[in-house]
């Protein structure tokens, strides 16, 4: 029997509630507002089981249904997903909690949580007929989609801050993609990415730009429950930049809740920023429904390094249906929670994930996290491409010399 | 009912056929050889099934009764295992072959296959009471058990070239290591740890000294025959250094064919070097059973970088026994598989990886690999490590400036 392999319906604007056809190329409303993917959800609950999923392969296609790539053979995949939730037995003593949980986005290809949305970013990007993609990226977003779109045939066009981790250039580079620098903010990269895509006619897949990043970043939301054995956690701790993250682990459990997967949607959502760079604290400080760009932004998290978000309306509105929370974390809080996570539990974390843990800490001093309560943190991505954080020197011996503890 | 998590039975010299107690600490043997695990396969065999194996959580622990991990509480986890097997299409029409895959080591944590061997390795020193241990590296290895060490709360002193991949000294840092550097190669590394170890009783687990980190790498050999249903590919490469990786893919071999899961061992396995340091291709082709000292070794893939591995006899043995071959690749071939396979197929392949696609072209070319044979390609990690070895320029713009293509 033929089963259909995406339960995919429409696109709707998430500011107008405008409905667009997904069967052709789309990228934000009229009125400007991102677009949202909708399934039939009531079929998919006829079609497929939560145990369904558990006897497919390891990756985040197991979820196809929930995702909008209509044809299997449009999916351009490098293995993505199923990451680890790691259990964080020593930093649950340091910092007073029972049930501390690291979701390992580290391990995933080209070492973030970007891949996810590249894979199936790309998958439907191929499938529409794309040949040529653009991006402005803080590194690691550039860095998965050059990756992604060779993978898939496509040519890429990237633009990132010249302060942005060397390494995703060298992935960039090696991808083949067109790479190019610029002497500013990732917000100064997007204006460029803006003229050349309309000069080249290049696809811009801009945060929220094009609608299906979100759909990948998703799958986070799905992994963590199926991990949990579809039992919500309590508290989710995310690190903040462009938002797609908390808005993708928002869509996945409203979506969960209304196929009655989940009861209700318990957990709260906490999104973590800098304190050089906290547009989305400052605005739920506030109580606002969107924020304003941040001036001189700085922080070592150069993936949260966003002034402006697009989305920034969706991840506030993700915190406030949740009763969440968002903190702001100095940047040597970071690097000591950092160096705390690596020495105490052998997960070395990128600055953005570490942010997590210092989060978790803040809120369960403030009481704001009980103690029994189940958290899970989520590491992004992994330190090893963020070597220029950390300042050190090793001892250099001479063939013939001894060491000495 | 009570199910026994290991069947591990004994150790045995790989040289001279002595018997060992895996029950207390173990080295090498008398003689100085390698010391083997034995499990029950028998009772293995009456206990568990592929189709067991298949319910488990997606990581090497799945195999567990083929571990010597003898109480599943002292396992060391990071979520290690069930790596990726990408069908390599665009390279398959490249390279004139049917059936490519390349199975991806880079999606682990630390980012290489060191990481099963020190994931494997450290559990069971935990179990055995171990406190400290000390190690030579070419960086993978000893970033990885610095890792897994930090995770079991084991102190680690690791000694490594000045010359090994920078990003390894930042692992074992962040994990808390005693990290040294030696002007000079990995052997002299090994002598420095050898007496650091005896002066200040730390356990020394330099490649083949203790027996447990080759159980780690044989489960690439499980997951390959797993995720390909049980059935050998006829062709498998692998980059050949210290020599355990290949070691351990064809202890794998032998077990499941002990065990009746296979048939016979019909693949061929093949060792890749790098022409500058090529000691078991010269020992081959010389059809000699151990290798010589390679003098003035020097590869940009400096993981094989290895003049005389411990292990020689047994990767030599695997080879003959299995009707493979050994090559050599040069460093500029090395570069250009890297490219090429970053640019094809969206894998961003560390050189020694990268080394078993110029090795698949040139046994494809000699006719040694048949068109519509099964190959499957290590690669051993994640090209993120080694932002060095690719020289390439990205052009600067101005915030105002707009880009050309």
């Amino acid at each position: 029997m033929y089963k259909q392999y995406s339960f995919l319906n429409s696109l709707i604007c998430s500011r107008c509630g405008k409905k667009y056809d997904p069967s052709v190329v789309q990228t934000v409303c009229s009125c400007g507002g991102p677009l949202l993917t909708e399934y039939d959800l009531a079929s998919i609950n006829e079609n497929v089981s939560p145990q369904d999923f558990a006897k497919r392969s390891p990756n985040l296609w197991r979820y196809h249904e929930l995702l909008p790539v209509v044809d299997e053979k449009n999916v351009v995949t490098l293995g993505e997903g199923m990451t680890p939730m790691l259990r964080a037995k020593t930093l649950e003593n340091k910092l007073d909690l029972n049930n501390l949980y690291i979701k390992d986005e580290g391990i995933l290809p080209t070492g973030t949580f970007k891949a996810r949305g590249a894979a199936v970013g790309l998958s439907k990007a191929k499938e529409l007929g794309i040949r040529k993609i653009s991006m402005p990226t803080n590194g690691n977003a550039g860095a998965a989609w050059a990756t992604y779109a060779a993978r898939a045939g496509i040519t890429s066009v990237i633009v990132m801050p010249k302060d942005a981790p060397k390494i995703t250039r060298c992935e960039c580079y090696a991808a083949g993609s067109r790479l190019y620098l610029v002497d500013g903010l990732i917000s100064d990269a997007g204006a460029i990415v803006k003229k050349a895509s309309e000069k080249y006619g290049l696809f811009d897949v801009s945060t929220l730009k094009e609608p299906y990043r979100l759909e990948g970043k998703k799958t986070m939301g799905l992994e963590i429950l199926e991990q949990l054995d579809w039992k919500a956690p309590d508290v989710i701790i995310y690190p903040t930049g462009g938002g797609v993250g908390i808005i993708g682990i928002y869509k996945a459990m409203k979506e969960l809740k209304e196929m009655g997967w989940i009861d209700e949607i318990s957990t709260r959502l906490v999104s973590v920023q800098a304190e050089g760079c906290a547009p989305i604290v400052k605005a739920w400080e506030q109580k606002k429904s969107e924020s304003e760009f941040w001036k001189n932004s700085e922080t070592i998290a150069f993936g949260i390094n966003v002034p402006k978000a697009l989305g920034d309306f969706l991840v506030l509105d993700a915190i406030y249906k949740t009763n969440g929370s968002a903190v702001a974390i100095s940047d040597r809080e970071i690097i000591e929670s950092q160096l705390e996570t690596a020495r105490k539990e052998g997960l070395f974390m990128c600055p953005e994930g570490a942010a997590t843990i210092a989060a978790a800490r803040k809120l369960r001093n403030q009481g704001w996290i009980d103690k029994n309560e189940t958290v899970v943190a989520l590491n992004t991505g992994s330190g090893l491409k963020y070597p220029e954080v950390l300042d050190f020197n090793a001892p250099l011996l001479r063939p013939e010399e001894e060491l000495s503890l």
